[in-house]
């Protein structure tokens, strides 16, 4: 098959991420977000946010890792950060489909976001870790916008949220310390977060 | 006010730009597509087909031009393509949004803002001319894969398709040749597109 042809099938492709919704609501809390406007969202706070990072950053790298990383779940769907039977089966659903999808682009192509994409999943360059730091402020940044609506629907926990938030530090410690830890802090004190452990923990 | 809380005001501003939607269809034809799924999709085709780029270009400007390129959407709304009203004011409603959205970051962040979405908007610079090539070829191709759902709707013309998409080759002659080029023409045959003028003429 032609080159152009494979890259234009990746590029209709990947239009059903738009179709794939998170739990995570807009900050008018109108309605859950989708795959893709959350990486739109991402993508420019990279930009923005880029001094924060703990290291220095390729932000290309950075912005082109947080506009794929969610591709994978047009075929193994959106895996709640809070669902622990829905982890467990995770990595093994988004490997097959980024074989599956990154596999539409020609070869050099394919292999370049299929490494970017485990990249971003091991977590441990200097991009990766501020990737993961902006997928974790971004929804902590929405839900409390929103009101912790979110957070208030599922019952979150002060002790799940510490847990899934250690990666936002790894990549950014000043995010951590001024936007995500504030804001969860006071989102217990609203009772929107349940404190089942002491604050001192966070 | 603190130069971080400057950069989330910001960041909460932008998420407004989700509820802003545009006339073209996602490819599924299930619904109309917003301006943050649609940047986001554009960033990811730069990535993707920045080979056929007329010029050398620096991807890294590309990709940001085309995630703030319809911020300003979220006060001046979304202007249809073929709305020759609303076109006549859209410059000046724009820059009016550009003013306040992008003058919530620090005035170093806010200015580079600005001026990328001027040199967007002007056209005149090699990132600037493939970036509205993507912005061209991006709705057709979604037009194309929806059975031409939109192009139906308002019951474009020929003749008015030529006219949006000479921005196409000025920034891409191969996505101009390869790609929207025989798109237009094969929902002519289906009848799509209203053929108004010949064929021979795109």
């Amino acid at each position: 098959m032609d080159r152009l042809e494979q890259q234009m099938d990746f590029c209709r492709e990947i239009d059903k991420e738009k179709e794939v919704f998170r739990q995570t609501f807009l900050c008018s809390g109108n309605r859950r977000e989708n795959d893709a406007e959350h990486a739109w969202h991402m993508a420019l706070m990279a930009v923005v946010l880029q001094e924060y990072a703990n290291e220095d950053i390729d932000l290309l790298k950075v912005m082109t890792m947080l506009l794929i990383h969610d591709i994978v779940e047009i075929d193994a769907g959106d895996t709640y950060a809070y669902d622990v039977e829905g982890l467990k089966s995770q990595a093994e659903r988004e490997e097959k489909a980024a074989t599956r999808i990154f596999g539409l682009l020609p070869e050099d192509q394919g292999t370049y976001m299929l490494d970017l994409f485990h990249e971003f999943e091991e977590g441990e360059t200097a991009e990766a870790r501020f990737a993961k730091a902006l997928d974790n402020v971004q929804p902590v940044m929405q839900n409390d916008a929103s009101g912790g609506k979110d957070w208030r629907e599922k019952g979150i926990r002060l002790s799940q949220a510490i847990e899934r938030q250690k990666k936002t530090a790894r990549g950014s410690q000043v995010l951590w310390d001024q936007v995500s830890k504030p804001m969860i802090r006071k989102n217990i004190e609203l009772g929107n977060i349940v404190g089942d452990v002491p604050l001192e923990e966070i």
